[in-house]
């Protein structure tokens, strides 16, 4: 069965899509074209919306879902014309919560975002600079204004974590390659030792490194399927005799690999 | 006045904390103090959240609020006892979309991202180490496998919203400096002119951009009023006279930024 769905805002759309994600991923029999559609700000866009919809319904041969965060009275109304199953995601909570809280709400375009921008903005953005410029060892000079160390073996996925990591939440996470240089009986170099406590190592599959490597560098001795097995035994025998807090990335997105890396590293995401 | 807000899931907790930033924004004159609980997977850890949200309401004398995306039936109904004010986010919406979808829902834990990882994992990824290996102009030889090259003046904010952009929708994004040797009267360099309709703009308020510099070479040229002016000045008029879509990303964050650029280029972002 084909339905489409459609996640529209007149602002990024995040929520929208976040949210209509989510729960579209319950529905496992179902296959759903999904389209994002942000700043969705005028009537005029609104009107195009309503002909998207619609020419969707007439493919499918059955309701697109709308989840929609469009602030804007007029436009919802539009949106609301369109046979589309709408599901209005403000209106459902906010009424609710001005109850519980007492107090209206301001209901304002892009607010969520605008005040992420204001108040945390610069943290990220020192964070994702940190993050780049402390990538697979490159310096280790500055582990001390480090939050966190990532370690594994090259291409277990420590680079995108550690992006999201600062992007999403301002942490200052570092990251470090284990070599083959390191590798016989392998021994925490000496820059990652006194940082002890920062350090969380990523893991991961024989096969799944080997196949990974094999893109970068087809049929080389680092992709071979010998060379990972080697390195990863030698990883994660490290891990425990050194008592370093880890996980297996394989089957984990990013998102899912850092928020465990804070819950085992107990760090609070800085939430504003 | 001030409320407590608990995220809390049994994943990741990105839906959960998503929606909750979006709502409780709404709410200029309420402090929100908001805790981000992930892995809320056990009895035990349930058994702490409840002691945690009665302990917030005693402190704040008001209920805190909770939203959350709690699959297992036996957490919810324990966080269900605690006296804060529960929002469900999944049972709200997920017994009207089986009644439209004709077809039950798997409501099964942190769905969407593994989901996310099985079929995307690896256009994010790739679109990382691109975004990392054209960063700041390293390279331009690869600009033939770019989505997009986002063009600008030193610390405007290019490198994050090229890493968003990979990070979430798995673009590939590169990004070039426009920089002094550039400025007078200042030409596209040859390297951008064969891909202009890939080039994308950003600029910045010169007071902006001189705090921003002061921050990384304090008291410098660099970092002057003048010189920031001067190259924004400069940049701006290249992307009038070259025509090339721009925008101001002085007040907005980088998935505003991000957002905007992919409207502007029509660029449909790879939801699946």
């Amino acid at each position: 069965m084909k339905r489409t769905a459609f996640f529209i805002s007149d602002g990024t759309g995040i929520t929208a899509e976040t949210l209509g994600q989510s729960l579209l991923s319950q529905f496992e029999n179902i296959e759903f074209t999904k389209l994002l559609r942000p700043y969705v700000d005028t009537i005029e866009k609104a009107h195009d919306m309503v002909q998207q919809i619609n020419a969707a319904a007439e493919r499918d041969g059955a309701r697109p879902i709308i989840f929609d965060t469009v602030v804007n009275n007029e436009i919802r109304d539009q949106l609301a014309r369109s046979n589309g199953y709408m599901i209005d995601i403000f209106s459902t909570f906010l009424a609710p919560l001005e109850l519980e809280l007492g107090d209206g709400s301001s209901y304002s375009v892009g607010k969520t975002h605008s005040i992420l921008h204001n108040t945390h903005y610069k943290d990220r953005i020192d964070a994702v600079h940190f993050a780049m410029d402390n990538d697979d060892g490159a310096r280790t000079q500055h582990y001390n204004e480090a939050d966190i160390i990532v370690i594994g073996v090259s291409r277990c996925g420590k680079t995108p974590s550690c992006l999201y990591m600062a992007l999403k939440y301002g942490i200052r996470a570092a990251n470090y390659p284990l070599t083959e240089d390191d590798m016989e009986r392998l021994q925490l170099p000496a820059s990652l030792k006194q940082h002890k406590h920062k350090l969380f190592g990523l893991t991961i599959d024989p096969e799944r490194l080997a196949s990974i490597r094999n893109e970068r560098r087809p049929n080389s001795r680092y992709a071979s399927f010998a060379q990972c097995e080697f390195e990863v035994r030698e990883v994660e025998n490290l891990f425990r005799r050194e008592n370093i807090p880890h996980i297996n990335s394989t089957h984990f997105s990013v998102e899912e690999i850092s928020a465990k890396i804070l819950v085992h590293m107990g760090i609070e995401r800085r939430l504003k």
